[in-house]
């Protein structure tokens, strides 16, 4: 055999488009990272200030990378059920059916695909990092609020608007606090960002905490409060992955972001509880696995969505 | 085209193992029972008096059928994942890996497939009852306990261990009254039979409840107790529901069995609920709608489940 005849890897572009950065990366249908890159968001968020830097982007990879052949883009928000217009983001307030796909697609003449990037996570744990070895998936992605993505036989599953998999927005307590979203005791009331660092003061007393990973060294070097404050939200977090595992019964449950990070004590209360309370038939299965892929999840699975979508692999 | 050329229409038996009868209908390909009967589940509920009965309905159709091409089963109890043994059921407690496929395979030349009873229900209610506009159908069933089923691209979805849809089983308050299943705040600890007619005795202070239809003749009446505790045991499963429909952005939710027969008040509570509770955008799409095809649906999608391992529509 020749090297002529050696089937090339297939090449695609991921853009992870987040508040702060615009992460990218090109990815092999194997996972490998060949190159990658990011830049600031634009301050203002607009639309076509994002754009631009997005076609900048991707105009860079490409003189170095002519053989990509495809790109997916993950945003925050609501991504309509035929993945070309964002309808509403948290992150982006101004953004109403921004048709983000088209805008992007002018820019350039290779094919571009559009996802949540929650969803995009989700696909990449699960094609080359903790859920690797599995096709059925669920993702939990702890950051500022909860996101979550399913994968099913390998592919996404994305419901009849696209919305499907807001896993953050399970209610494990009918009459409990009100979540951002009107909705009441949220799993993401508990456990976002802002609320976590909130019950972390009240319940440690101590107002210096501004941080998760703050929690987490107190629980390092031995603070039994907080390591009993983490038990107890991975526990909380353990009734919402109960209700999925009876849902969904998957082969595993990957949970990744700032909060996952907290480690230990935070996945013995998940466990535990799923020990506790889900059917022990299914239990005994299920793994409850931490992400692998770190930062770079977001944009290698806005690839695998190219490879997904785009017939590329 | 002489009647020889027509296509004929596929047909199919669906049996409906339950704890008091064994259902079974003749269904062509279009939901169309062309033909039915029932006989009293064996009082002991010995495997062996069970397939016998099961076998001599089949001979019995048979003999008037002959064009029947595949059978298919619905019992209750966790259908593993090949389909093949059913590893226990609350209805048959002594039933624990039972081959019931096999056994019964061994009564007859047809192909015979094994399913979940309320998986059956869902299916058959996707098909050819109040979800047969929808591709991506939930549906409970609220009996004893409370039963689930998903159906995702008009194919059911089974999950890792065939255990996939214990919707009864999701729990809407972490911290509340312990279930049978040993979970805390499971819907079906508010809705199952004996909690829901515990719970109507207690806030209508009438202990001559026995029954939901009971319930559901006080509020008929114009009781305004027994109205309120209808719609709120609806509020209770709609916090349930909109979890769901966070979770799966599905095109309907078919609700039924005997409490789902409690008519307005209960289905007001939930869907109150999710116009309260769920994303605007996704509940303003989701239909909530009662069960159509009654006692039948049971043994309507067995038959279905043959057609779809079968191969034979």
């Amino acid at each position: 055999m020749t090297n002529k005849e050696k089937r090339q890897k297939k090449v695609a572009l991921g853009i992870d488009l987040g508040g702060t950065f615009i992460k990218s990366a090109i990815v092999d249908e194997t996972g490998e990272i060949l190159s990658e890159m990011q830049v600031r968001t634009p301050p203002g968020r607009d639309v076509h200030d994002i754009v631009g830097e997005i076609v900048k982007l991707i105009g860079h990879h490409q003189d170095r990378h002519p053989e990509i052949e495809g790109i997916g883009v993950g945003s925050p928000g609501l991504v309509d059920e035929t993945q070309a217009i964002i309808r509403l983001s948290p992150n982006f307030p101004d953004w109403n059916d921004v048709h983000l796909r088209s805008l992007i697609a002018k820019g350039t003449s290779l094919p571009v695909f559009l996802e949540n990037d929650v969803n995009c996570f989700v696909l990449a744990e699960q094609r080359w990092g903790a859920g690797r070895k599995f096709q059925n998936v669920l993702g939990l992605a702890l950051g500022t609020g909860i996101g979550g993505g399913i994968v099913i036989d390998n592919k996404l599953y994305r419901g009849c608007s696209g919305a499907a998999g807001e896993l953050g927005h399970i209610s494990v307590d009918l009459w409990g606090p009100k979540c951002n979203c009107g909705n009441r005791g949220c799993v993401e009331r508990y456990l976002g960002r802002q609320w976590f660092i909130q019950a972390a003061r009240d319940i440690l007393d101590n107002e210096e905490i501004k941080t998760p990973k703050q929690v987490s060294e107190l629980a390092d070097s031995g603070d039994q409060t907080a390591i009993k404050f983490l038990e107890d939200r991975g526990f909380i977090l353990g009734v919402a992955c109960t209700s999925l595992i009876h849902i969904f019964d998957p082969q595993s449950i990957v949970i990744g972001g700032g909060i996952a990070q907290c480690g230990e004590p935070l996945f013995r209360g998940i466990r535990k509880c799923i020990e506790k309370r889900a059917y022990a038939i299914l239990a005994e299965k299920v793994k409850i696995l931490p992400a692998e892929l770190g930062t770079n999840a977001g944009a290698m699975g806005a690839a695998a969505v190219a490879f997904e979508m785009g017939n590329i692999s």
